[in-house]
Formats: C-alpha cells, structure tokens, sequence
C-alpha cells in the first residue's frame, strides 16, 4: 500500500485544498452524502497530509463556499454546498470519461482577431482568426468546418492544442498509472478506507490534467500526446477500484 | 444585327490584340484550321474595328508567337502556333462551360502567410493564413478541408472571392444577355459570317469576366454574383448560336 501511495503522489506532495476538494467529488457528490471529520483525517493521513494543514484547508473551503458543514453530537459533519456539487458535477465527465468527450472538432475562422484563449473559452484558437471547438456552429460570421477523425491535421496546429508542459505530464503521469497497474494486480484487494485513498489519488492526480485538456477529439493533439491513453487506464483502473459506499468506510474506521 | 452587335459591344470598344485572340480561340482552334486575311477583315469589320487596327494587332500576335502566317497565291493565312493553341486550349474549359468548374470547394490553412493572390496561384487567399481551393490537398503543412455545398460561408469571406468590379461586370453582362436573347429570338437565322461575329463577340465579352473569375464553385461566391447565370446563358446562346465550318465562311465571303 506505501508503494501505491508512493506511486501515486509521485514527488510532488498534493494541494490539500484541492485534494479535498476530490475527495468531496469522489466520495460524497450524492445530494446526501456527508464526510466526518474522523474519516476525512483518516483518508488525508494516509495520503500523508499534516492534520493541521487538513484542518485549515477545511476551514477555507468552508469559507470559499464549497462545503458546509454541522455537528452532530461529537461529530463534525461536512458536505459539499449546492454550488460546490454543481461544479464538482460539471467536472466529473472530463475525469471519469473512458473515451475523449467528442469525436468531432469543428474549424473556426472569424473575421476577428480578437480572440484569446483562456478558461471561459470554448475555442483553441491556434492563429489569430482560426481555432478549433467541439460546440456545434451558430455565429453567422464565421466559418465553421468540421474535422473528422481521418483528416490529416498538421504537426503546428496540433502543437497548438497541447503545450510541452501538458504533454510532459501526460507522459509522466501515464508511467506511474503503468507501474500502478503491475502493483494492484489483476484483483486488487483492498480494504474500504484503502481503496477510497487510492481511488482519491487516482481521480487527484488524473484531474490536474483533465481540466487542463481542451476538449477536443484525440485526432487533433500531437501525435506524442498520452492523454487518450491516460483517461481510458484511469477509467480501467477505477473499475477495478469500485467506490466504497459511505456505511462501508464507517465501518472500517470502527474496525 | 446592328442591334445586337451594339448590344454585344456595349459602350466599350474591344481590344483589338485581345478580340483576334478569341476569334482564333472559337473559329480555328483546330490543329489544322487556317483564317484568310480576307476572312479576318470581313469578321473584324462586322465588328467595327479599323482594318489599320487589325493590321497592327495581326503584326503584334505573330511578334508574341500566338499566331504565325504564310502567304498562298494573293492570299494570307494565320494560324494559331503550338503554343497560342495550347494557350487557346487551356482557356477554353473556363470559357466553354455550363457549370462551375467544380462543387467542391476546400479550405486551405498555412502556417505561413506569405501567400499573395496572383494569377499563378491557385489559392484564393481571404486571410493571411487561410484560402479557398479546388485543388485536391497535397501539402502536409497545411490543413486542408472540404467544404461542401451546403456550408454556409460567411459574407466577410465571398467578398474576398470576387471584387466589386468584378460583381458589377457580370451584372452588367447579364442584363446585356438578357438582352441579346430577346434580340436573338428563340430560332436565329443568321448567315455564317453574322453567326460568326455573334459568336465571336459573346465569347469575347464572356471571357474578359471568366478568366478573371476564380476557379472555385458558386456556392462560395458573394450572394448577388451573376457569373453563374452568364456562364449557363453564353452557354445557351452558343448552342443557338453553332459554330460555322471554316468552308461555310469561306462562301458566304464568296457569295
């Protein structure tokens, strides 16, 4: 289990704000679902996280409006906030899709060059008046073209999709899901509390990168881009590491 | 005939170097196909040149090799040289056809943006980096995508296709067409040499616009280009309109 562990958070220790901020996505995303402080220290401190660090990252996510939380009797109680749910489900099919989310990329030429990438955007633009999307064409002013999976897209344009940074991680995250999967076994078999931390630092460590993926079909990456191959072992390997129910883990911190 | 002489020439009187080039062009084309001077006077006088215009003009094509002459008894023959005759062939499908070139228009992106219109290139460059083709894709730098009839191409990009001057000479012809079709009446009965002239003139005002048009289908031209109607007009008044025998010419000069 250290070696898994190990393999997972690789040499980088995690963020804790947004390590929780999975485990709420992963455990506790049902409209009911709470997380005691006991098994919340419990999972963080065997991803080896410092308990103080835990608790001043609950303490600012309850501030920052993703969870909330009450007591019950000696207990502390925390779910995540409507708003907190809404955006962990607008994430969740970027990180737990077993295909990329479309086989289809339009081209996009506008007659404007005012058009920056950034989060909000739904295009990569690749020059100044042409991107690439997956949303279907509206805006009568530009041309839109679609892309499809045997079309022969040029080494600048892909390059443009993804940068080295993205693609390093990629690569370098596809490794230790390569080493995870000879350590687990073909039957992994492993406790609730056990199989919930990996699970945690599984979706943890895949998420950095699925957010930061433009959502577009694998034909239009570089040809050294992993990310496809990443995505469907993540999607095996959580198959294989089933989502303990929330009575489940309880009754493993009892045992 | 008057009439439709002045309705064919409009209020411009036609190059004189240019106007021999068609009539070469439509009437001998053939690879053995020989015009008499005689015969040249009488179809250019039809047309309102000066025999000194057509003498110096004659004078010129031989110097640019279009066409080259011989002398048989009192009579002068030119004929077109190999290269005037390929020239002649070249031009002709752009000038003899009742449909668009093609219906399948693509879109060419290049990373680089050094890419000037000219009459070399076979791009039709609308941004720096992006241009209409008709040409099957080739170069792997570039991305290359169809761009079927039903696309709807925004304006921005048809008004790079074709110029105003250009929109306005294909108006400008068409409502001459209009014209020469009611003039004409549905069963013309001219002789050869006037069929000729005709001919000749239609073929000639047709081409000052179609060889400037670009080769790309009509879908992707500004919504009020006539070029499309013009091309399927000269191409109806031609059928009415048959191309004389050079023994048909020769007798009617004769008579």
């Amino acid at each position: 289990m250290d070696d898994l562990v190990d393999c997972l958070l690789g040499d980088q220790s995690p963020r804790v704000w947004s390590l929780l901020v999975t485990i709420f996505g992963d455990l506790a995303r049902d409209d009911t679902a709470q997380l005691s402080g006991q098994l919340i220290n419990r999972l963080t401190d065997r991803m080896r996280l410092k308990p103080e660090a835990v608790r001043v990252a609950l303490h600012r996510l309850r501030k920052d409006g993703w969870i909330e939380s009450e007591r019950a009797g000696r207990l502390s109680l925390y779910r995540l906030t409507p708003s907190g749910r809404t955006q962990s489900r607008a994430a969740s099919p970027l990180i737990y899709a077993r295909t990329a989310p479309t086989d289809m990329a339009w081209l996009v030429l506008s007659n404007r060059a005012d058009t920056p990438n950034g989060r909000a955007s739904e295009i990569v633009w690749f020059l100044p008046h042409a991107g690439l999307t997956t949303r279907p064409p509206q805006d009568p002013d530009r041309l839109h073209l679609p892309i499809p999976a045997d079309t022969p897209v040029p080494d600048w344009i892909k390059q443009q999709v993804c940068d080295d940074k993205l693609l390093r991680m990629a690569r370098d995250f596809e490794a230790r899901l390569v080493r995870l999967d000879d350590l687990c076994g073909p039957r992994p078999c492993f406790g609730p509390i056990e199989t919930a931390v990996l699970r945690v630092l599984l979706v943890h460590g895949w998420r950095r990168i699925a957010l930061k993926t433009p959502s577009l079909p694998d034909h239009v990456f570089p040809d050294d881009w992993r990310g496809g191959h990443c995505r469907s072992r993540v999607a095996t390997l959580l198959e294989r590491l089933p989502r303990p129910q929330l009575d489940e883990l309880l009754a493993d911190i009892a045992a």
